[in-house]
């Protein structure tokens, strides 16, 4: 069960596709719907989110939108119509209402260089199974980011913190994990901090304070880093945001990558040494987390 | 004039797309062949050269094949055919055979994810008229490119010696220097070194020698610098491959950005300060770099 929407006008500061067409559009998704001169297929010159769907129900919708609106002014593209792409996101959750986890990505490219009309689309699908990464856990390894934790304010070019389409390193980072037999990682800058992983934030609990790396770094503001920091305040709680450098991974009572879809996966082997857990805390983070209701 | 071919079968590690297809179609560039879901859209997760085509005659062919090959290789993609990228070329390049000058780009990515069959297409138009950088001249700025100069060494999965089609920033950097009222960028290593241009190498004259940055930084190797210092060679010049420090830029005799479609272009100012330039100097490597026959 899948679904795509293509937007007919995914920012109202540009022209649409064709005058008179719906602005969102269900379409087959297996025949072709994107040119090859596309700049987001070109160039990875577009920005990207993914968002969890619970029966239906699109999960931190409005944080995922405006995340995807500031990646996207980073990258100059034209404001995307927030509207627009609700009702497309909405329109794709839909016709997944009856899986209990699916996802939906929104993709807004550049379009057609010189063309002037922004490409955006919806594509929503059954979310894989991770009940074995939020139980047993994860392994994971720590690979250089190449950046200095601060890029992001001194080197704003690099886009460090927007989720563009450019993730041909954020792929090349697992296939380095699986080589060296763990399923996922974490990035650390040159010198020396804590980022995030490729695909999702690093979530520690240190005592019975949860620590993620702060804000003003050269990585993403986590949607669902924010969601268990809700949480966490619930249950009297204190979280934190700090800059920690990588030696801190290691004294951490509980270590989580936590990401959209496959939510908080506990950490159980960093470089190659076990991690302790907190099999409980997990639990209820993520039952927490697969109940929003928003 | 523009024409597009679609490969078949662009790895024979790979299964066809279509058993029993022409292994190269030339098709319609005006309609959609791309799937939404082809990881080069989704995260930039391919490879690509573009290569300039001189009334039909591809330049520098082999070395760019070469480097395609490489890049490919650096991404764990699956190898690409050459033999069948080079008729897809040449069907190409045939058809822009009556322009004087033009341009083809081959891309390969990843394909539908979970698929196992990549993707790959060329994709050749008439080139700009770059009349005016050649002999006018580009205002250049020095970015800071985030990254240091020997992560091609120390970091492989950083891919900083691939041409991906994660090219987000090399784009991002553009609109940068046109905020800075200029036209092109060189990037500095985070650790001070001259790097390369988004979509170009560096290349200076210091005396009577020709210099660009050393192989094994984080750079791509240069196929036209590669052509200039053939040409160098049959002059008598000496050429040099030398890690310099981003000062050295205003300490050069001349400076170039060189690259397949727009050729050399001197660098008349850098940084808002001028720079010397060799109007004779540089027409003649143009001359040559425009009678390629291979």
């Amino acid at each position: 069960m899948h679904a795509l929407a293509m937007l007919n006008q995914p920012s109202a500061d540009a022209p649409p596709h064709q005058a008179g067409r719906p602005p969102v559009e269900l379409v087959d998704p297996h025949t072709p719907h994107l040119s090859v001169l596309d700049l987001g297929a070109t160039r990875g010159d577009g920005v990207f989110e993914t968002i969890s769907v619970a029966s239906g129900i699109p999960q931190a919708l409005e944080p995922h939108l405006t995340r995807f609106a500031r990646s996207a002014a980073a990258l100059d593209l034209p404001a995307p119509d927030l509207g627009e792409w609700r009702q497309a996101i909405l329109a794709v959750a839909d016709v997944l209402a009856q899986l209990p986890e699916a996802s939906v990505k929104t993709v807004y490219t550049r379009g057609v260089e010189g063309d002037g009309r922004p490409t955006g689309w919806v594509y929503g699908t059954a979310a894989a199974d991770f009940t074995r990464a939020r139980t047993e856990g994860i392994r994971v390894v720590t690979l250089d980011r190449g950046y200095r934790h601060d890029v992001a304010v001194t080197s704003p070019w690099l886009l460090a913190d927007a989720k563009t389409l450019s993730y041909a390193v954020n792929r090349a980072v697992l296939r380095e994990a699986a080589r060296r037999g763990a399923d996922d990682v974490i990035f650390i800058s040159s010198d020396g901090y804590i980022l995030e992983g490729p695909s999702s934030s690093v979530l520690m609990r240190r005592g019975s304070t949860l620590v993620t790396p702060g804000t003003g770094l050269a990585i993403l503001e986590g949607t669902t880093q924010a969601s268990i920091f809700e949480f966490a305040a619930g249950r009297g709680m204190r979280t934190e945001f700090a800059l920690s450098p990588a030696e801190t991974l290691q004294q951490a009572d509980a270590l989580w990558l936590v990401s959209s879809t496959r939510l908080a996966a506990p950490v159980i082997e960093l470089d190659g040494t076990s991690m302790p857990t907190d099999r409980q805390f997990t639990g209820s983070m993520n039952e927490f987390l697969s109940a929003r209701k928003s």
